[in-house]
């Protein structure tokens, strides 16, 4: 099932491990969300039964501009379900459409006893005093907020109630880019969602369209004010509202928009410059996950499920250094691991 | 005036009076056309003040299929008025915005009176019987209907009694296009008008995007049922319709769209081929409208708007052949032409 | 594995088997091209074991426009292999990129030894005399041409030897297009391949750009001479040459090309109209197939994989339709898959 | 001719003046660029008839990281020559190539005897320590470095001694772009060249195309090893190099290019914030330009040509505020505008 999911070789076409792995031994910072993938989690039975994370930290503003920082959790109420490796593979084969029929179903079904698709939303929520307090970058995707320490607090329900009425409007051409948030809401400085906040907005532009955003499923139910005019297609282009800030004809006010509801000011002392990051602590939360977490048949999967990815890379020195990679996260991770591998020689598709 | 319609080079990217005269020369189906555009009617005095016409024959589709040719005619309810080449040229640098200013306020003016700017809206009509006794080819476009022998039958108005709300949405996005046809009308089997079937659609699917048909100012008011889907940003994508025909789910029928409502079947005979239709009657119409619709006066402002382009031809073989041409409508025309020429060296903008 | 191939529900995105046998139901000229689909042949074992059909009938343009129809073939040299249902199902899971490696390894290991994948090229020939003959419409891409008496004439080689340097630009740009065709190839007035004369066309515009015939793997080796210009990322834009005909200045000549190798001329007569062609003879050839080409194990593969996919129409009368066109192909066919079908309820996959 | 350049208003799609007055008198750090507009050097004679500048400030980037800000200015070797709005006028309505012939003429002349229009390349530099000094902000585009301080420091010439091929795909798809720098110079914090370094890259994808880069006309000479692939029309897509980083597979490395050649590591202190920046001094270099610049026959064709449009103002504030504006120049000048403004009512064009 794994690849499914896996990077092509530029060339070829074919899914590459050696580029696989050699991106991610050589992106230690990746450790602790490569297990999750691998382990039983990484396939859940269908979208019914798997969380949804903002896995970004965001932050709430508060009146004032007052900052708490914060990560958004959905837990399926339907429980957590996941497939077996041997399993998904089969379901691959011979019914690809299964996660999606399953969701369609089961949201058809709720129409008739209101059992419908449910996610509780909570929040987790941590002061700036507090971050600065935390032996990890609370802002770093690469991280997760210990439950002991920064407990969820229920929020309200997500609830599916509804099918789309068209695949291709309502789902394909679904834009979701985080740069979109609601007044109340703001980022965090951290460089991998500071990159995201353009990148998703280009591929929605390259993909969808250059008025992506005027398409009933991404447009907002109030009326739109803001600077986008023009370009292929465009729906609704604000009659003769002027484009230019400030002005005097009843044209969107920029400065009101971004005064009240963003980041508060931030005080910044150092060089700015840049930073190779290498010397994070990529090690500790994995090392926890696979201690505390993990029970033994858990772990025997996670093993399992990579070796089965590894025994494909071809390149002695990527391989190598995915099996170091994991031994520094446990020295008997990395021992099961590089037992198991060689007994493989490497292996040709 | 005319230099702004003009034709670029390829390389240089500045107006080429070679290739203009080139081109027009050696298609002489062209020659009544472009009489008309150097004539006074060639600058009209802003959009109120010129009629409009289908230029091509159409075809009229009553019940039982039955076929009559038509030409459509827009009369100005406001006059004809034409600029001099003099003031014209004036207002193209000191008000580029002359004739849009003019129908713009002429419709905010007529909301306090009525009096809207308008056009009535004539036919002229053919049978398939009367086609054939045609000297001429009724259904070419480079020829008129004489309206001794095809009246003008008044049919309504066209009043422009509201302007747009936002101008690149409703004008810069509206997709004229030929193949735009309600139910009634048809089309002929002119090769100019064939080819434009085509021309213009492709023409709009890459200036505006691949659904500017469901932009608002090009979709109908009606619900649309047809086999256009998907594609960048789509707006109304019909659902669960299927989009193949034949279906038994509700999708759009091809069949009856096309059976009762299009051309009656035409018995062709003789051979499917290349043809270059070469020998036309180019010059008779031309050789009326110079002898017979214009003064004496409108001939030497005729002759002087040609004069001023053709002096810019530095190809001595085009310009005889430009002159050529026009010495086959009359040759007193001809004459003229070539008379005034004379006294001009090649000009070398 | 006929699953992954098939069409989806507008409205959910499912694999949807009512629409897909409704459709073919209601188009039985699809009947022969749907048995080869479910027969052994539906599942080549790799790209090299397959053969490759022109599919439609083409034209060979001789001197003086001398025409015969021809059809193309090119016979795998590797020999024909299939994957039984099991087999391919449990690849399409385990190992997407399965045909791709193995053509891509053939073509590798063939630079050591020159074993590289390869093709017998032929041709099938039929005169217009011949054509007229026929029992069957040799232009229509449901029929095929008996070898017995249009047999295979062996003109050449096809040899795949060499890799793509890079998979996107060689490959995913590739615009494959039957109206590309070379000066001594023509048409057929088969309106299957009229549409797609057309239809590839624009889906190449749309689904790579406006110039995607200046992309390297799409264009002539040879300088181009013809009247497409400009358009977004042009990159060969023919400097100076004129893009109107007829010119003077070395554009390209638009008669010149057409006039000595295109379609002869064909005598037509008739009613030109709209015709729903729905009496051809859609069985016969289906029969034999059936009768004469199938073996006993190779009937009931072919019943079980159609009842695979047949028991999954939850719409009575598309599953009834469905049954009785394929007991217009041979009684006992259609007895099979109706008595397989009925110890089946419908299934909701 | 200032006409031309004018913002249109997005209902109607006329030039509307009070936008136009409106956007620059709520913007007074426009003025200084509206009076040079505004003056004899608004309309030069040509392309050869005017100097060049960056506009903004640049930076040049040493070894070790050593910066100098510098702003970049060609001065033509053919002297500055100007057109009187009369002029302007008139040559924009006879012969709207009159700019673009000239060039080209004098470049094919050129050919004949090297008198190819050319432009003298020189800089001027600032040290950090000196920008801390100046009592103007030297990064901001509004202003400019007195020669007198910040010498001219003559570097090269540029010739322009070839026409291009073809204009469409060498002018037209010219992809302008501040971003696109070569090693040794960098940016400056100016936070109008911040924002344009992502706008004009926008530009380009969405007008050209996403492989704008590609095009002969934008590509570097030089093989290009970086991360984008992929698109429509992509013409050199890398070949099997890694699009990821860090790679071990001789895919581009994103560290060593940005280490040892940008902007060196700047300090900063304070909070990150949005801010208004509305106290700068806007007035004192416009102060100078009319005082010491202007002699009394430039500065009367200053204020006529300033009145031409601003008696175009219907609304009364956006009309005193644009007087305002130019009062706080020097009371004179605006005492000049609001005398020759009180004898014109508003027109209505």
């Amino acid at each position: 099932m794994f690849i499914h999911s896996q990077k092509r070789n530029p060339q070829t076409g074919i899914r590459d491990w050696n580029m696989f792995w050699d991106f991610l031994s050589r992106r230690p910072e990746s450790t602790h969300q490569v297990m999750f993938l691998f382990s039983d989690r990484g396939i859940p039975d269908g979208h019914r039964h798997m969380h949804g994370y903002s896995s970004h930290t965001f932050s709430l503003i508060g009146p004032n501009r007052k900052l708490t920082w914060v990560k958004f959790v959905w837990k399926t109420d339907g429980g957590i379900k996941n497939l077996d490796p041997e399993k998904a593979t089969h379901i691959a084969g011979v019914d690809p459409d299964y996660a999606r029929r399953d969701l369609y179903d089961a949201i058809e079904e709720g129409k008739k006893d209101g059992s419908y698709p449910s996610w509780t939303f909570y929040i987790q929520t941590m002061t700036p005093e507090q971050a600065t307090e935390q032996k990890f970058n609370p802002l770093d995707i690469t991280t997760v907020w210990p439950h002991s320490q920064f407990p969820l607090q229920p929020v309200g329900k997500l609830v599916l109630n509804r099918n789309p009425s068209n695949y291709f409007s309502d789902i394909e051409q679904l834009a979701v880019n985080p740069s979109n948030i609601v007044p109340g809401i703001g980022h965090s400085p951290d460089r991998l969602l500071q990159g995201r906040l353009f990148a998703y907005r280009d591929t929605q532009l390259y993909r969808i369209g250059t008025n992506y955003e005027q398409v009933p499923v991404n447009r907002p139910m109030n009326r739109v004010a803001n600077f986008e005019r023009d370009g292929n297609c465009v729906i609704q282009n604000q009659g003769s509202a002027p484009n230019y800030h400030p002005n005097s004809f009843g044209g969107p006010d920029a400065q009101r928009t971004v005064k009240d509801k963003t980041l508060p000011p931030e005080e910044v002392t150092g060089f700015v410059d840049y930073y190779d990051l290498g010397n994070e602590d990529n090690f500790t939360q994995p090392c926890l996950f696979w201690n505390k977490v993990l029970d033994a048949g858990a772990k025997t999967r996670l093993v399992n499920n990579l070796v089965a990815t590894m025994k494909l890379i071809s390149d002695e020195s990527v391989r190598q250094r995915a099996i170091d990679m994991f031994a520094k996260v446990d020295s008997e991770m990395g021992r099961r691991i590089s037992t198991q591998l060689r007994v493989h020689k490497t292996i040709k598709l």
